[in-house]
């Protein structure tokens, strides 16, 4: 009875401990995200983690072994956990032309919540580790572009899209679904517009999947 | 004569100095702009680049006060270099689909031989200094939208054009532009393309100028 009790206990620190381990991985996750939208930047130091987290700055270095690693978790987190989604969609019993226009969606309310996605993408390719680049290329890039040609192939089976090229394809949709928010200084100080609200992400993604339907379809 | 002489050699001196300050001018801005295309980055210190240019890094506040001023003046010279072609563009007797076209190849040509100018604009918009950003918004997007706004009109006048709202064609038109040369790391480490040579330069061109026709175009 006693050494169940105690296994129990142990059994119950040890999830403790896990559960523990996890909230402050993803407290300091947080404490990056919300530090990257605040400055519209990428560069953000252990020291700038720890004081927004209330966190010592070894726990960065714990948890993730370095920026890099802290950058690809954060980057894993924001995109990755959109990748299913995307998987689901490439495979659904749709034609091309509404799953290419529920990507563009998808796409800009993913940069519409991490704003700072594309930047934490180039600061990354900066890492010497090549690791880091590597992730970038297969889990980031290549996922997004396979999808995309996936779905242009689909079109063209279907009659529905003229023959595209898919790298030039990806360039041009990941640039204008991405540069509202990466460029959102200008829609301030040029535009006078404060906030990237629902209706003006919703405006821009019509306007984006528009062009690029118009474009694709024969 | 010898007051002549004098005077001339005067003159001599003081034009030498002030080809002098012209041309450390441009070796820091030309420093900079090495530095920025070698790293794909805009993050680069004074530090750098004095040891890039061999110039003392003194030369940087004396020239342009501040860092700012430093990045400020070189966005001046690779896109303020180039707006009076875009005035020109826009103000000629030309089809505005030709227009749309050309302002393309424009913008795309100016990123090709700038690859960090859109990394310049966004490292300026983090500055507290209002000047910055108002330099920005006046300077570069105003001039940029207004130009596109002005041919927008003009293909509907001409019976060419669907109406289209020039802010969100803005930020379509340069994110897509732009990102094959923001992105070059995911060209290089997802698709195996080492360089942007000038046949990709080209065939980017014609393709972001198509999908962009393809859909302003009644």
């Amino acid at each position: 009875m006693a050494s169940t009790k105690t296994e129990g206990a142990r059994r119950k620190a040890g999830r403790r401990k896990k559960e523990d381990k996890a909230s402050t991985a993803d407290l300091l996750l947080d404490a990056t995200s919300e530090l990257m939208v605040e400055r519209n930047s990428a560069e953000v130091t252990f020291a700038d983690i720890a004081e927004h987290s209330g966190l010592n700055p070894a726990l960065i270095r714990y948890h993730f072994g370095s920026k890099a690693g802290l950058f690809m978790a954060l980057l894993e987190r924001d995109a990755g956990g959109t990748f299913h989604n995307l998987e689901t969609l490439v495979a659904a019993d749709m034609p091309a032309d509404q799953k290419l226009r529920h990507h563009v969606f998808g796409v800009i309310k993913t940069y519409w919540r991490y704003p700072y996605m594309n930047r934490l993408v180039a600061a990354l390719s900066l890492e010497s580790d090549s690791e880091a680049a590597r992730f970038i290329a297969e889990r980031f890039t290549r996922t997004l572009s396979e999808a995309q040609r996936r779905i242009l192939e689909q079109g063209e089976r279907e009659g529905l899209f003229r023959k595209i090229d898919p790298t030039l394809f990806y360039f041009s949709v990941i640039g204008s679904c991405d540069h509202l928010f990466t460029a959102r200084h200008s829609l301030k100080f040029a535009f006078g517009v404060e906030e990237i609200d629902d209706d003006l992400r919703i405006r821009y993604s019509d306007h984006v999947a528009s062009i690029l339907l118009d474009s694709v379809m024969v």
